[in-house]
């Protein structure tokens, strides 16, 4: 019986780890598939279309959100990034297991637009941990991390706007949960198409 | 972090193999425990009350229903039979996740009372394998058989009213579904002290 697939969006904190669990799954998971974003910045070297990024214009992207066929879209540095409502679409219709991580901001956007979408929201164990994993990337000058603990902070109350969270604590834990709720979320009644399923039932001759 | 239990409510056709999967189960998920019923029913030999049933009189029956302390509840051959609101909410409130068979009128009336509960439903595979399943079980009349196989083909309209449905077609798959479903209800955000999670982050020092 074919089912129709969904859509992961996974948030959190700046240093919760959204990126290394993604890339510990994917290869433990069939059919899943990252959401590509369209984007108005242009490709860097070895970028591809289609894989990284959409590249487009700034008008076509203006289009695209013109006839809403993004999902979500912010502005980050000038450039535009958005999902393409298409690419979601039809990745869900073939059956696969979309995944994307996007702001708490983006999360909401599409919330409204795909009800059936699966949201998790990723968490670093504690606040000192969250503080250390910033320290250790070495990555952001000390104001930027602290305002980005002051941000995780802020979007931590957004947690019950989700439908999942996930402590990350351990990676192998962290990503074992996640394979759980993609499985769990396999077994939802929505996701059968019920015509399909009573058929199976209904052409068999009745005793 | 201490996280509130859940109520599982697992419903299907008669001979889709209900209490089998509970049992295969059972010994493998830590903290679940059987929903006891209480019934007007007297006890039989060996039966030990608060562990198989809570035995009450119809007056004691009555009078629950009365203080709306069940859940949901029932007749069958003259003797009630209904799943006691105290029990099933002291065992989510230490934690634990309390799983019970009902049949579809009895799951309505326990999503009405408690929307958070998980609702599950099971399916044979066809409607030839759950007829063999009834033959082979030699337990019933060819009229009752007939009658069982009718009442599934409507009961399984009644699918759209549950969250999550697992076909039977082998016990390992379907327990090793059902585990899934419990692991991932515990990620889910409204099991979380949502005020613990913040304090949890609030003791720690700002930077």
């Amino acid at each position: 019986m074919q089912l129709k697939g969904f859509l992961i969006v996974l948030s959190g904190p700046s240093g919760a780890g959204k990126n290394t669990l993604m890339n510990a799954v994917f290869p433990t998971i069939p059919n899943l598939q990252y959401s590509v974003s369209v984007t108005t910045r242009p490709p860097r070297q070895g970028e591809i279309e289609g894989v990284d990024y959409f590249f487009r214009s700034r008008d076509e992207f203006d289009q695209m959100i013109a006839q809403d066929e993004l999902l979500e879209w912010a502005e980050f540095c000038e450039n535009r990034y958005g999902t393409p409502r298409s690419f979601v679409d039809n990745a869900i219709e073939d059956g696969r297991t979309v995944i994307m991580d996007v702001d708490i901001q983006g999360a909401a956007q599409i919330r409204e637009q795909m009800p059936d979408a699966v949201f998790i929201f990723l968490l670093p164990p504690t606040w000192d941990e969250l503080k250390q994993r910033l320290l250790d990337r070495g990555k952001d000058p000390d104001e930027a991390i602290h305002w980005r603990l002051e941000q995780s902070y802020v979007e931590m109350k957004h947690i019950v706007n989700y439908d999942y969270f996930i402590i990350n604590d351990q990676l192998d834990n962290a990503a074992e949960r996640l394979r759980t709720i993609i499985n769990a979320e396999w077994c939802r009644v929505q996701r059968v198409d019920l015509d399909e399923l009573q058929q199976l039932w209904k052409g068999r001759k009745k005793p």
